[in-house]
Formats: structure tokens, C-alpha cells, sequence
């Protein structure tokens, strides 16, 4: 049933052989790209893997080296206007693509809106939008000081992140503490209720989280999540074994510190090592950046755009409108109308073989959207066709020997048509429902296709 | 690829019709049993399915009923002698069937003899070895007195142990807390590192478990195990996930209650739920007694001999020398005459559809004896032949629908000659190594067959 597969053969017989030559396997598919009538895709694709082909490959074989290499550690947690470089001022962090106020979705805006009146910027939430739309209150995207958020993905500078480094590569990246399921401002909920956790959260969490790592010290975050890949997790939709391993190794200093509430509020969020993990994975796409590479280090939304980036053209963005949830189950009540398009920086997991990448090790995962076990292994095979690699780390017993695709190829994107598959939460759009439902969220191709051909032209 | 097995059939088709009439599932397999040429066995099969089969059938499907219904939660932790009822006096507790001091195995004579010291019975090891040859210090059968300890399974008054509870069934066990790797009195080590390890248990562990418990209220064991067997545990040889989904659930006690020396001490312990889960099966097993049922509610040995107990004949020992552990594979610079015979009453496990019957559950497990995933499945589903049912609440995504084997059938183990297996650790025989190895405990079939005999007998 399990199959070894680094790439899928379309057509072209130069395309497997030079695959082949570089020791991966190629399989031949009854299938026709879509660029079948299309001559300049054609045109596109002999050029990436015919005359660029093999510097590409020699790039993403770097590139791959340096992902998998990663070894990130949470080393700190501190307010994000202390942590993070260039986040001065009255400036609010969101995620997704860069965009400009009148164009932000109306969950992200909430989220943005809540975290003024969390900074006191702002009387109340009309002079926070006032202020926001003026510009007097600067937006950036998060990714492009290294910060990374689920959902909304709102930062102001007085939140507290986890400080996530790896110390190799000499690269930094930040994530706010996750604020569990309810009325929380990463699902687009600004109200009192919703602020008040977040004032829980840097009053009283943070500074608690940040004196346990000192006690701690670093801690690995891919070695807790290669074991939570055998305990049931994707580490995206699912990741509650491993945030066990987190608590097991925080308790007892934990013990040392007390914080009965903190404990007691923080163990009842099961999604609590999203944002770290989340961090950690934009730690290890930033150390792999290296110029040539068609490997696809980001996949960021913000609920109007999407946006992705390449390890050979790294800070440039190539995007197209933010898609809706597809597949998406829906809470009694709610009607697909309802629904806020896919948003949130949590797409980095998939760039480094976790997540939708994985999800063969998450059967729960799978059984969500109706399926068993063996369609969790053919979702993760499916991902497979378009990854330039098996991971050495993140291994997943379902697989087999291999372990999980890592390495996202635009390439192999374009060339079949086959777009990363991203499970995400389901926001409102018109109110502060919170999330709404689960779905799978189908990226456009267009991006890939464009940065494909930039990144062609530029070499 | 995978198939609900209830029972395999075996030559005479009224066997299989008896049970299709209870609604489980039968196939015939191309197999003869060893009863072939034993008039005796297939006379006593002949009555076990046919004259008295309907009677059976019914006492096991109240057996089952009670097994799969019983909600053992976690009430207390308390020292043995005051949380037992019937421990009093110079006295300890023992795994496995009743035993005389001069049958008792080398390793559980250490352990024995330390738990001595700890008490202060004994101003020397040999002073206190002559008390217990002498008969001054009781020696009691630790599931006597609903007790169950892994390996040697020494328990003293002064240990500090789990209470274990079902209030629907009104039946209550205990065990020890688990004292982790190394050199320790369950492993057969009674040295002074090992007394240390027992007197911090005594001392500050247990009286502060004991806090931690009145601050969660009683803890659902079979809940957490599982959501365990979602995680990559089969809760015998592994119950790492569920550990931790403990940890989760004690982490806001801990930290009211401070005790960072004995948090770092117990979350080193990867199979500290052990235990506790044991005691959850032992009162399963003890609501499970059925009058004229034939299912195995007791696997228990220590070291010398290994014993059974049936639903329908409760409280009545069968008994056989205790078997070597086979496959095993043994710590550098070790050999099998090192070993020690099979111990320990952690096989009670595996009479309520945990441990070998879950491994599908834990390709880790599996891995540990070379095989894969689908090895795991498959010794699963070899143990699914001599089970009666599959188990509504422990389920595994790779068995598909069906849960876990649950409910062993002395008539089919019989029938087929297949005995349970029993994943366990290996100690060492002549002297205090500890655990050198770990491998699988195939029990003899004697005592599945003088059971049944007996069963059938008082029909």
C-alpha cells in the first residue's frame, strides 16, 4: 500500500530522468498537466527542470539540508516590542501578506482593533479604527519581522512571544502565546471577554512562562515534535501529545513557581504548542533560504490575500486573493455565507513537513473530515507528489520507513496542478462568532506559478 | 487488510454456529488443534461450546458487560497498610500466585527482603531474610488483597498506594506508585539506591500525590488510557501519552502545592501511569466475576509459578511454572541463563484489552522486536482470536472500527492452543542487574485447560 514517492513524472520523460540523476524517484501518472494548452507554463516548466534543472536542484538540496538541519530552541519569553527587532512604536503585527487597512478582512480587523485598546492606544474600538484607517497605528505583516500567528495572527508590542532561535543558523523567530479555544482574538473576537484574556495572558502567563525557561532553559521543539508525530499529532489541526510533553517538562518548574491559574488556564488549551511549533517552523524556513531554490519556505494568509515565498527569492512575496474553506464543517447554526476566507501564518508547518504533511500520523486528523487511517496515509501521499523529499526527522509510523514530505517543489506544483492542502479553523466574517467550523483550504496555483517564473527569469 | 475476528472456528461447525447465534463473528480457519489427538481436550471442547456452551456464553457476556462498563477512577494515594483492608501486621504483598519464602525467585526475595529494611522489621538484610524463612513475616498474595504490582510487586504497609475505585461495582484496588528505571525494588534491586528510591516515595512522593488527588477529585483511568491508545500507547510496555495526558491533568495541584524534587523524579518516569492502570484493570477484573463464565480475568506470576483466574471461578487459583521470556532482547553483556522466568501482575492488562492485545496501537512496541506497523496489527489480531469481543471504549485507529481484543475465552486458547502474550521486561536471576532485557511471555496452556476443565466440571 505504501509507496516511496519524490515525484510524480508527467509527460515529458526529461523531467523523471533528470529527477533520476538526482538519485530521486519518479513514478509515470495517467494524467496531463493543465499546461497542456498552455505553452507558456510548458515553456516555464522545460526551463526549471531543463537548462535551470539541475542549479535548482543543487539550490533546493541545500535548501533542504538547511530545513531539515534546523534545530530550534524556545530560548525566551518576553514582550514582542522587546523581542522582536523593528517593532517600535505604534506599529500592531498581523498575519498573512502585507495589506493595507481598507483591505483587511473583518476578523483581522477586529483582532487589530482589540489590540489597541490592549495597548490603551485608543479610548474605545471606534477611535482604534479611526486611528488604524488614518494610519496613525502602523500595520505590518508579521512575517517580515519573523513573527508568525495562527488565525488573525494580531501582535501589539506589549503581548508577550516565545523567543524561538536556532542558534546555527544564527536566525530568530517569535510566535504569541496561544490564547485557546472561545472568544480570543486569533479567532477574531475583540470583545471585553476577549481582551480580558489577552490581559491574563501578558499580565500573568507571560512573565510566569518566560521565569519556568529560565529554570528550563532552551528547549527543542522539533525533538518534542518528532515524538508527538508518534503520539497522534500533525502538529497543525492536532497537536495535544505534544503540548503534553511540554507540561511534563515544564512541571516541575511549574512546581517551583506555582501559578495555579496560569496551569490551570494554559493545560485546558489543547492547541497550546501551535504557536511554538509555529514559530520554530518559520525559524527553520528563514535558515533555508538559499538563492535558485524552487522550494516554497512560506504560505502565509490573511483572510483577503494569500501569500507565498521562495527559499531562491526570499522577502518577495507572490499572491493572489485568499481562498475560501473547502470541505469545511461548519457548527449547527452557521451556513458556509458565513464564512471568512483562509487566513493565518500556520501554513509554515506544511512548508517543513508538518501538518497536511503529516497528517498520516494524525488518523483523528483525518477522521474530522469523514476518512480512516488509510485516507490520512493517502492525504499525506498525495502531499508527497509535490515535495522534493522524505524527512529524516519528523518520521510517521503509518508511512513506513519514510518519513513525512518535506520540501514543498513550485515545480512540482505547477507542473501537476496540485496545490498544498492546508486543514485551518473557520472564522465568521460578519461577527465575533469566533471560529465557526474546520476545512481543508486549497491554495491557488497562480502564486506558485509566478514565483516559478521569476525565479526562472532571475537565474 | 484487517478483519473482526470474535472467533476462529476449528473443525466442528458447531462451535462456530454457537457463537454466530451470540452474534460474534467466526471464520474457519485451515488449522487442527492439538486436542487432535487428546480425546480427553476434545471431549472437555466438546461440552465447553456444546452442552454447556449456552450457559457460557451468557455468564461471559455479563462478564464482558462488567468488564467493558466498569469506571475505575483514581480516588486516593495512602499508605498500603491503611488503604488495604486485611493488611495488617508483619506482612507483605507479593505478585503472582500465592508462594512459600523457599519457592519465592531471587529477585522478588531482594525486593521482599529491602522492603523489610524500609519498614524496619530488620536491622540487617539477612536478619530479615531469616524472619521471612522463619514465617514471622507474612507473605500474602498481593491479588488476594487487590493488590497488583509489576514485576516483583513488593509492597510493605508504609508504601504509599494508588486507590483505585469503582463506585458502580463497589469494588476497589490499589498498587504501588511506579518506581521508575534503575535500580529499584520492582526490578529486583534492594540495594541501599534502591531503599532511598522507596523511602522518597514513602516520604514525599505519596503524601503529596495524596494532596495533588484532593485537589482534582477522582481521575477516570480509563479514560485517559483511551485517549492513550490514540497516542501511540497499548498502556503496557508504553503509557508515555498517557503519563503526560496525567502530568496535563495534575499540572495547576503541582503547581498550588509546590514539590519541584518530586515532579523532576516522576516525570523521568516514562511508565509512571503503569501502575495505576493496572489497579484500573484489577478492578475491571474484579467486576467482572460471572458465575459460569469462562473468561480470564488473572494472568499473574512471580517468577516461580504463573497463575490464572477465571470470571466464573473466582478467587480459584490454576497455576504452571512460569515461562522464560522469549524474543528477548537483552542489555550488552548479558545472556539468557541470566534471566529471570517471567513476573509480575501487569498481564492483568491484557484480560481487559490493553497491553499485547492494544499493540496496534503502539507501533513503537512493536518496533521494539523488529517489526513495523503492520506487525503490530498483526499481533493484535492473533491475540482477536482468542478474545471475545472487540472493546466498544478502547479502540485503535489501526484496527478500523473494531476496538481492541477484549475478554479472553479459556475455551478458545484451548481450542486453538494460542495463549496470551505478554509483552513484559526481563530481570536478572543470580543478582541485583535490574531489568537487562525485555521480550514475550507465552503462557503455558495447562492452566487455561485444568481451568476450563474445572469450570466445566461444576456446571
Amino acid at each position: 500500500m505504501l509507496e516511496r514517492v519524490a515525484a510524480v513524472n508527467v509527460g515529458l520523460s526529461s523531467f523523471a530522468d533528470a529527477l533520476r540523476v538526482q538519485g530521486a524517484d519518479a513514478i509515470d501518472v495517467d494524467w496531463r498537466p493543465p499546461s497542456g494548452g498552455d505553452p507558456e507554463t510548458v515553456a516555464l516548466l522545460e526551463r526549471a527542470w531543463g537548462a535551470h534543472g539541475e542549479r535548482i536542484d543543487a539550490a533546493n538540496a541545500a535548501a533542504l539540508t538547511a530545513l531539515e538541519g534546523a534545530r530550534p530552541h524556545v530560548v525566551a519569553v518576553a514582550p514582542a516590542g522587546e523581542a522582536i527587532p523593528g517593532f517600535a512604536g505604534e506599529m500592531l503585527l498581523h498575519s498573512g501578506p502585507p495589506i493595507a487597512w481598507e483591505r483587511v478582512c473583518e476578523p483581522q480587523r477586529r483582532a487589530l482593533v482589540a489590540a489597541c485598546l490592549l495597548e490603551g492606544w485608543a479610548a474605545d474600538r471606534d477611535e482604534a479604527a479611526r486611528r488604524l484607517a488614518a494610519g496613525e497605528i502602523a500595520l505590518r505583516s508579521g512575517n517580515e519581522l519573523g513573527h508568525v500567528g495562527p488565525m488573525c495572527g494580531a501582535c501589539s508590542p506589549s503581548m508577550p512571544v516565545w523567543v524561538v532561535e536556532d542558534p546555527a543558523a544564527g536566525v530568530r523567530a517569535y510566535s504569541t502565546i496561544n490564547e485557546g479555544p472561545g472568544r480570543t482574538l486569533w479567532f477574531g473576537v475583540g470583545d471585553d471577554e476577549a481582551l480580558a484574556r489577552a490581559r491574563f495572558l501578558r499580565d500573568r502567563a507571560g512573565p510566569l512562562l518566560a521565569r519556568l525557561l529560565v529554570r528550563t532553559g532552551p528547549i527543542d521543539v522539533f525533538d518534542l515534535a518528532a515524538q508527538g508525530l508518534h503520539m497522534g499529532d500533525e502538529l497543525h489541526m492536532r497537536s495535544q501529545a505534544t503540548t503534553n510533553l511540554l507540561w511534563r517538562r515544564l512541571l516541575p518548574a511549574f512546581a517551583a513557581e506555582g501559578g495555579e491559574d496560569v496551569a490551570a488556564a494554559l493545560t485546558a488549551n489543547h492547541l497550546f504548542f501551535l504557536n511554538i511549533v509555529m514559530a520554530a517552523a518559520k525559524c527553520a524556513s528563514l535558515a533555508a533560504d538559499a538563492p535558485g531554490s524552487s522550494l516554497v519556505t512560506l504560505i502565509a494568509r490573511n483572510g483577503t490575500d494569500m501569500g507565498i515565498q521562495l527559499a531562491g527569492l526570499p522577502g518577495r512575496w507572490f499572491t493572489a486573493p485568499a481562498a475560501p474553506v473547502q470541505d469545511a464543517l461548519l457548527r449547527e447554526g452557521f451556513a458556509p455565507a458565513d464564512a471568512a476566507l483562509d487566513i493565518g501564518d500556520s501554513a509554515v508547518l506544511e512548508c517543513i513537513g508538518l501538518g497536511g504533511m503529516a497528517v498520516a500520523a494524525a488518523p483523528a486528523v483525518a477522521a474530522f473530515f469523514g476518512g480512516g487511517a488509510a485516507d490520512a496515509v493517502a492525504r499525506s501521499q498525495l502531499m508527497g507528489e509535490i515535495c522534493a523529499a522524505r524527512s529524516q526527522r519528523f518520521t510517521v509510523p503509518a508511512l513506513g520507513p519514510g518519513g513525512s514530505p518535506v520540501g514543498i517543489d513550485a515545480r512540482l506544483v505547477v507542473e501537476l496542478g496540485v496545490a498544498p492542502q492546508i486543514t485551518t479553523g473557520v472564522l465568521h466574517e460578519a461577527r465575533d462568532a469566533g471560529q465557526i467550523g474546520a476545512g481543508i483550504a486549497h491554495q491557488p496555483l497562480a502564486p506558485f506559478r509566478a514565483a516559478l517564473a521569476e525565479l526562472v527569469d532571475a537565474l
